[in-house]
């Protein structure tokens, strides 16, 4: 039995745009934000707290989370690194943080320059903190299955890195297949083994869809009973390797496949097109999903 | 339990070159098909038999069919439309044919200017014959799921329209999502009815990636039995809406699927990916593969 609904975060205005080579204007991004909310979706990710020398694309998180538009039931959450960014994010209001870290050594110290074990540390008081504000916190988990620079991932950490978090406060893990190689029999090895550690109500997945695979991993997922899946307006989020290829797995293809499979998420698909549609036009470019780009053609 | 191994029905030198705006040179449809034999694949639909009129693409066939490389274990297939066509293959001694048919009247009567039941009945005699001559036969099913003049397909006609065609012959049917539309739960019901009726191990799944689907889809059909899928090698066969976005799924997308879940197809990837390298060199343009991209990233 699969679920028979499912809870989609959006991560396109953070994952996404964080990845432009040119930094948004503000305006847009907020207008692109409330399009998204607008058409169902309850978890945005809006922005990020980081440092604006690292990544400029983001340097108006304050700007964007203050003026984020208001939707009943609509919970945004911003990624936050550390204190100095935990401090930003509460000024700003933001009700929930999102912390992140990495299954693999080498990746965590090349993208976050610390230890896993580092990086936990260093969680733990923001998260605490943040939770005695009342706000919440999810986790990211990144190359759960591969990496880029170890190769094969092994399970077990995948879950004691998911372990860890939720014991500092998080209340959902989102394990991501960073660079788009797992297919369904890994997601079942690592789910199965996280899942001794980890309420699967606790767990997301995050896949890219770098080599057509990520709907197979949702569906995978689903039979799993996992039902949070992550997923970026239009696929926003990165061209790997050639104009077309895809990084983020498209929230258009998640709900058009969801909606086929006769799962409620809520989202609805031409609104998400026309969400994607506008950042395209600011973007300058055609973004990768395969449903946007049908119901492009169609309108034509 | 999924199926140890898989079989892989290439299709790219047919069912891909003939959607090509130009016909490609004779010599190089024969290298191609040399470095897709050479890479593995035992199952090759090689051209078709069709009026040079209609298809001026492969007006060739007869040249390419006399000339294919022979190989130990290599089974070359043509498409047969009619008794004329039957003929020039029986000349050519290509040792199978495949026929061409739908589950949607309209579709047929536009795509083959008559009804699914003239169509089976034109072939009764083609495949009698064929076989008489010791030649096997394949049957085709379009729009198994979705047809995109009549929406949704009952899979009770699906069912149909396969056991007509193995009574009349065939041994094995290749159902075909012609417009990419299908989610693993319409795989599902419609191999849970055509399994009443035709067993499981002569249904083939010929799926197109134009929505993200196909390896899903494909990772469904595992799960219900089946172990032969159609592919192009490249993902030749098509851009229905845009650049990058593909019709056909590609040999390499899916050999890449089936190593990463531990299925044997015996299939090299990255000498698929040499072949489809050529053959993108012919036409001048790249071919959707995720996989076939990546691989040409990593050798630059």
């Amino acid at each position: 039995m699969l679920p028979s609904r499912v809870t989609i975060v959006e991560v396109g205005p953070r994952d996404g745009l964080q990845n432009e080579a040119q930094p948004i204007p503000t305006g847009d991004k907020l207008a692109f934000i409330e399009r998204l909310a607008d058409a169902g979706l309850r978890f945005i990710e809006a922005t990020s707290f980081v440092s604006p020398k690292r990544i400029p694309q983001l340097a108006d998180a304050a700007e964007v989370a203050a003026k984020l538009p208001s939707r009943a039931g609509v919970t945004y959450s911003a990624l936050v690194p550390n204190a100095k960014g935990l401090e930003r994010a509460i000024e700003a209001k933001i009700p929930r943080i999102a912390v992140f870290t990495a299954a693999s050594e080498t990746f965590t110290q090349k993208n976050i320059g610390m230890s896993i074990e580092q990086s936990l540390d260093g969680f733990r008081e923001v998260v605490a903190a943040a939770r005695a504000r009342g706000m919440t916190a999810r986790g990211y988990v990144s190359t759960c299955f591969v990496c880029p620079y170890e190769g094969e991932v092994a399970p077990d950490r995948v879950r004691d890195v998911a372990a860890s978090l939720l014991a500092l406060g998080v209340d959902e893990v989102s394990l991501g297949d960073t660079i788009g190689a797992a297919a369904p029999r890994d997601v079942e090895r690592v789910i199965e083994r996280v899942a001794a550690s980890v309420p699967r109500e606790k767990i997301a997945l995050h896949f890219h869809d770098t080599y057509g695979t990520a709907l197979a991993n949702v569906h995978a997922g689903l039979q799993l009973g996992i039902g949070t899946f992550d997923s970026s307006a239009g696929g926003l989020g990165g061209c790997p390797y050639a104009p077309g290829a895809s990084g983020n797995l498209a929230t258009e293809d998640l709900v058009y496949f969801l909606d086929r499979m006769g799962i409620w998420c809520g989202v609805d698909l031409r609104q998400i097109a026309s969400a994607s549609v506008a950042i395209e036009k600011v973007l300058g470019r055609s973004l990768p999903s395969k449903q946007l780009q049908r119901i492009k053609s169609t309108r034509a």
